[in-house]
């Protein structure tokens, strides 16, 4: 078992030397808001998936420089003393809001807004990003390549590709809240209850005198979980014909007809259907085609468009490190301070890429869905404390076109960000994984099909208020100058 | 400090399935030879850089089955008592060498060799596997980043776009061995000693009432370490002559005449010139100007031939992440097994795809380098007990080719492969990580350019002694019927 983690030194130095700055210049306690967003859609999809609160949550909790880290820094040379006597004592007072785990995300909407003072919102930024950013991009993937395989089991079997310890573990959580059905790491189910399973390796078959042998010990130990790798030797010549008689010789008689074999090599589609005609011809219809080997949800659907006759898939290097697109880019940006009166300042950040200019002040985000279908329509960002109307009509624009409108009515109104810490206390009713698992393909399908393709899917809209829209502008006219 | 780690459960559960199947049929005290190797380098490189050694070591020396792992193992409700119990007292008792952390290595030649009973053998493939995969995988990427930096420091600034938080942290490590000046992690400063620095965020230039005065309280704070962002509202209008100023201010009357900017958007080319001759013309010619950006080596050499003043580097995603090719596909394959007699008997894997076939037997590597220029001119593995003759002409060829001859004399022949652990006893003197950088440049320094060429490199000579190329060719023969 993996032991309790502290992760507070996993701080990109600068929030150090910026936190000495705040507190030695008297803004320690200047109120901020800074939040999460993304500014794209990994592999050009049309949503993310978001994860990884879970871990930000443990993290809050567990923030405190012990005695080794306070040594550490005062031997950089360029801390003040006061300032690591204040640290020995720090703890995360603030409030955070946050959208649940497996919620369906766009870009330019706040995944999560923390409100603290400068020291603690801005130390919080580097774990809070990174933890957000790589299992949100392992739950983006994953989701792509579970809905590629059509209701069809996928199991995470990346461990040993992936970017180390933790992004095998979290990585295989992040997969199984996005919809795999388990995972190859024994750690991340004893850790995170994502079902571990697997059947042998070729080096099993390689260690018996022949492949038969090899097949026969295998269901003699494990008759109710018997999945053999046929592709040791020949798929065709040898391990289909070994695997039907170890079968028939020793599962059936036990009155055992579920069992399964797995090809992890050669052409998927053309050795499946051969060997499902080779099974189905001895009797063993119930047996399943497991497939695995340098997977992704093009190479699935591509195999199940060709007709592959292929029950379940193992998904390795592709889905753990999200090998197509690996980095999620969500961003950590200044949205707000709060005078010392409690009056909220909105903070712009400008760019000559329109792209990355910020969308100000401390904020809501509603998801709205048409009641006529249950389905998702929009999201519409507002200020914190402009409330939507579900009984009146409502009147969308788009931010970069404001003349396109559009009058809503018949709808409901859910908030995202729900808040997690207020005053530095838990009050997040932490979900279990299999509650997130669920919500998560809930409410993956309640999206558009149109906004589920893989390719240049409908831009679904996220929108800004009226209000907010207007205070955008004014900042960026004024800072423009 | 992040506390010690047990990552005894982090394998794969065929691992477990296959050990309990050992034990139940008697092959548990089978002695096996397992390689790992790598087949492609990554992003079309001449040679990959190995890394992780150390942390496959801490993971030989912790492994450990605790009662909670047991007890999680027997909810499995697939493993017997006896082998619960004998999981309990698991440890590692066999033989690992490897070639030190650092080493430049290539395709097909063993980079780790493990001899141990078949239940040890195999349990340890999973983390060995994802260790060296993920740090030799950044060590790679790194090297060709620092290389095309030519002699200008890179820093390591990926935390937040990690891969988790082992990502952030053994990859800041990987990329220091790999030549990295530091990182912005300060985790991984105190855990393994690569430099953490940096300097501040957009955010702090934002919490003050303007860019001058956020630039004169951290110069007032930081005078030994002041650079600057400068791009917060505009590089050339205000940025650079707010920095000039702050920096002539409060720097220059102190006697302090190196600082710094960080240039992180726009055109860095055009920008980093104008600036360049801004802080010339206001007499900071030792003012460093740094760049950072969604770089990687090919933007950084093109910046370099566009003529960028730029003096160090920033790389974040591109190299915590080597986003252009996130997978290391180092393998893990049975080599040989030995007999009741202790004869080592050779294995092959047989796979249509001739790349994919292994190497049998247990092998040594050679690394040959030429006397007159003490370049490396080729890698020769061997039998374990075979001998290379430093005074004796030593005739190569080309394995797929064999017709392809040629003798060298003058040459000096290093085993690559160290002995780590001999009967479960680390055997090997941990090098610091400064031992290990320095190593690293050494021995890369020994590579030819044409090896070093990020397109298109030469393919550096991997062959194999003659004894060995006899007995692959005798077991293809056997099993290719």
């Amino acid at each position: 078992m993996k032991d309790h983690l502290n992760y507070t030194m996993l701080c990109d130095f600068y929030e150090l030397t910026m936190a000495n700055g705040y507190f030695q210049t008297g803004l320690a306690d200047q109120i901020c808001y800074f939040d999460v967003f993304f500014r794209n859609v990994p592999d050009g999809g049309g949503f993310a998936i978001a994860a990884g609160l879970e871990q930000v949550i443990d993290y809050i909790e567990n923030l405190n420089f012990d005695d080794e880290d306070i040594e550490y820094l005062r031997g950089k040379g360029c801390f003040s003393e006061e300032f690591l006597t204040y640290l020995r004592s720090f703890r995360f007072t603030g409030d955070i809001w946050a959208v649940p785990e497996g919620t369906p995300i766009f870009p330019h909407e706040p995944i999560l807004t923390v409100r603290a003072n400068a020291i603690q919102a801005q130390f919080v930024e580097t774990f809070i990003l990174l933890t957000l950013n790589h299992q949100s991009l392992i739950a983006t993937k994953t989701n792509r390549i579970v809905r590629s395989a059509d209701g069809r089991p996928v199991s995470e079997f990346g461990s040993r590709r992936a970017q180390g310890p933790d992004a095998a573990i979290l990585g295989a959580r992040a997969s199984y809240i996005a919809g795999c059905s388990g995972t190859a790491c024994t750690l991340a189910d004893e850790l995170y209850g994502s079902p571990a399973g697997g059947t042998m390796a070729h080096s099993w078959v390689q260690m018996f005198p022949d492949e038969l042998t090899a097949f026969r010990t295998y269901c003699q130990l494990y008759p109710h979980n018997a999945t053999l790798l046929v592709d040791t030797y020949n798929v065709l010549q040898s391990g289909v014909p070994n695997a039907i008689k170890a079968f028939k010789e020793i599962l059936l008689p036990q009155g055992i007809t579920s069992c399964g074999i797995r090809l992890d090599s050669g052409d998927l589609a053309y050795l499946s259907r051969k060997a499902r005609k080779m099974l189905d011809e001895a009797g063993l219809t119930e047996c399943k085609i497991f497939a695995s080997n340098a997977l992704d949800e093009y190479i699935i659907r591509d195999l199940l468009l060709q007709g592959a006759k292929l029950d379940a898939f193992g998904v390795g290097e592709r889905l753990i490190t999200s090998r197509s697109e690996p980095v999620f880019g969500g961003v950590y940006k200044l949205a707000a301070v709060e005078d010392k009166e409690g009056h909220i300042i909105p903070k712009i950040k400008i760019s000559e890429n329109a792209a990355k200019i910020t969308t100000p002040h401390f904020k809501k985000v509603y998801r709205l869905f048409d009641k006529a279908d249950g389905k998702a329509f929009a999201d519409l960002i507002t200020l914190h404390d402009e409330t939507v109307d579900e009984d009146k009509p409502l009147e969308l624009f788009d931010p970069d076109a404001t003349w396109k409108r559009k009058t809503f009515t018949n709808f409901t109104a859910v908030e995202l960000l729900k808040p997690i810490f207020l005053g530095g206390k838990l009050v997040y009713n932490r979900p279990s994984i299999q509650d997130i698992r669920a919500y998560c393909a809930q409410q993956v399908g309640l999206q558009w099909d149109e906004v589920k393709r893989f390719e240049n899917p409908h831009n679904y809209y996220v929108d800004l208020s009226q209000k907010l829209w207007d205070i955008k502008q004014k900042l960026l006219e004024e800072q423009g100058r």
